[in-house]
């Protein structure tokens, strides 16, 4: 099989998930009743789940269908990636999986700078990949990335800036579609590298659902600045507590998502109310999410500019149905204890 | 309509269901590599997550139930209970709906001591119940709740010793075969009062699902120890972390789980299991239970007495289906991060 061909289409979605869906969980829509509340009288919030996804985000969805579409030569040579976070672990196991499949070793490097977080590298390990160190710089980082394509042959499949990446993403919206019986007017999710925003932009096309992008004010609302700007920006620096969106929108992805008949507005929060988003979906949700997964919901809760553009698009509806995808659940409980200590302190 | 005749039978379950589906959630069933990996190569874990339930907890089945069956003349004079757990919302919230349907006001009235904790206190009264305080003792309890029935002649709604409220909370076991293609070998729930408990049993019962039961060790074991002694254990004074559950087996609950037909066996476990279970689950499975939910886990992480059971009953099989209630998730992120540091602490 060949890449994903240009341009991307609900078509290629569908396509997408009926080679992955096989591999992947079809994650749970929730709703919560003191979530639509606090968002107001005429709102009712669906939460479509990837913090249970497999490895706990919904990148696997993107690495599984990157795989599909390998040949057979090509998966014996392996695949290779620079990532410390969501996508290492989804490409570990698509490969994994893949491999019990076809019968044959499908070997997965992961290059990660040797500063990683000793439980992301166990847990990447512990799926199956083969660890490259690499210094914790971008160019050092690609450097031992093209180091491992030499001597392996393998083919790097990258965590977002690729077509078939965007549209394995694009499939938690055909599901999410399908799984709210009275329909959605609105699919948020949050943006980094923006192909889970792209792919599910690629699925609401025609469809009369809007599409909306949510990123950390701190640094990393490239996507809000670039809107603005008419440009895409190219780099980030970011300390954000949302650390799943430290990185700049994709090339391919950036097409997508400045395409205002795709996608409708990005919005950003600040860190206090992203952290806030996060405490209220533990505690009334009864959901661990990371908090990257929190920024939509913090839009939601926060965001004037967000509360104008829903009274503007849906003024006198008597209900308006909002999806928002949860988009992993990878976090500590060390982490959480320090980010609802501060915030609990803050309150005080 | 008038109570559920006795005896009670899958075919009375199946009634309950239908008149309480369209007033709760069908809650999610989800799976866990993690948990199933670390629970031996052959046991594959299904969750029923009562956690996501309305008010939080699967108490809403029975009491929503128990109102269906009350005549309007009755339901018009109100309903009252002594709880200050999962019960008291339930009812609260079970009466607030069904006055909107029934389009007249039912009045909940809901006993608790005085030293209940003022979150449980606001969350009832949030549904919209009339809260009356007492003393803290049975006694003192029951003499509130009968006052208010002399007052008003509201109905008392128990929290588990009544057939109305066994085959409510038995919904959640016909959902959970329903919603597992596969077929479940086994159901594990915790035991408390045995409502939860006794109505999954009347529903497996003939199907060849075996039912467990899962109890704190300390102190609220009274299951485990009346099954030995061959009699009804009247009364518990526990400390366990498992706060629902530090109630006595009810007299009807007794009939049905002391009956080895339908219930297969009952197992026990120490508090630090039932914490380590919970941060499990925290953390590996990304929801928030509390603490009495995370008892049947920590028997399939912990008990002896259940693994001897698994491997004398399925001895040989290649793949063992477990289908665990997690109950509720009412817990504040205060009590998450206390039993999480001390369970830290002692692992150090």
């Amino acid at each position: 099989m060949s890449a994903t061909p240009q341009p991307l289409s609900r078509a290629s979605v569908i396509a997408a998930h009926e080679l992955i869906a096989p591999h992947i969980h079809k994650t749970p829509v929730l709703t919560s009743l003191t979530l639509s509340t606090l968002l107001g009288p005429n709102i009712k919030v669906f939460l479509k789940c990837e913090n249970f996804q497999k490895t706990g985000a919904f990148k696997i969805r993107g690495a599984t269908h990157a795989l599909a579409r390998l040949s057979d030569k090509e998966l014996r040579k392996g695949v290779v990636t620079h990532s410390s976070g969501n996508h290492a672990q989804a490409l570990s196991l698509a490969a994994r999986t893949l491999s019990s499949t076809k019968g044959f070793p499908i070997p997965a490097h992961i290059v990660m700078p040797r500063i990683s977080t000793p439980s992301k590298i166990a847990a990447t390990r512990g799926y199956g990949a083969q660890i490259t160190f690499s210094g914790p710089s971008a160019i050092e980082r690609e450097a031992a990335v093209e180091i491992v394509q030499m001597e392996t042959g393998a083919v790097l499949v990258p965590p977002y800036d690729h077509a078939d990446i965007i549209v394995g993403q694009g499939t938690v919206a055909l599901e999410f579609l399908s799984q709210v019986e009275e329909g959605l007017d609105v699919i948020i999710a949050p943006c980094g590298g923006g192909g889970l925003l792209a792919g599910i932009a690629t699925v609401c096309e025609g469809t009369g659902v809007r599409v909306y992008g949510a990123e950390p004010m701190e640094g990393a609302d490239d996507c809000v600045r670039g809107l603005k700007e008419g440009r895409r920006i190219e780099e980030v620096k970011s300390t954000t507590v949302a650390d799943g969106l430290r990185v700049p929108v994709g090339v391919t992805n950036w097409e997508v998502i400045s395409n205002p008949e795709k996608v409708q507005g990005v919005f950003s929060v600040d860190e206090e109310e992203i952290k806030d988003a996060m405490c209220l979906l533990v505690e009334k949700c009864k959901i661990l999410i990371e908090p990257s997964a929190a920024v939509p919901v913090a839009v939601m809760l926060s965001s004037p500019e967000w509360r104008e553009e829903m009274e503007r698009v849906f003024e006198g509806r008597e209900e308006v149905k909002v999806g928002v995808v949860l988009s992993g659940g990878n976090t500590t409980i060390d982490k959480v204890i320090e980010i609802f200590n501060r915030t609990r302190q803050l309150r005080l």
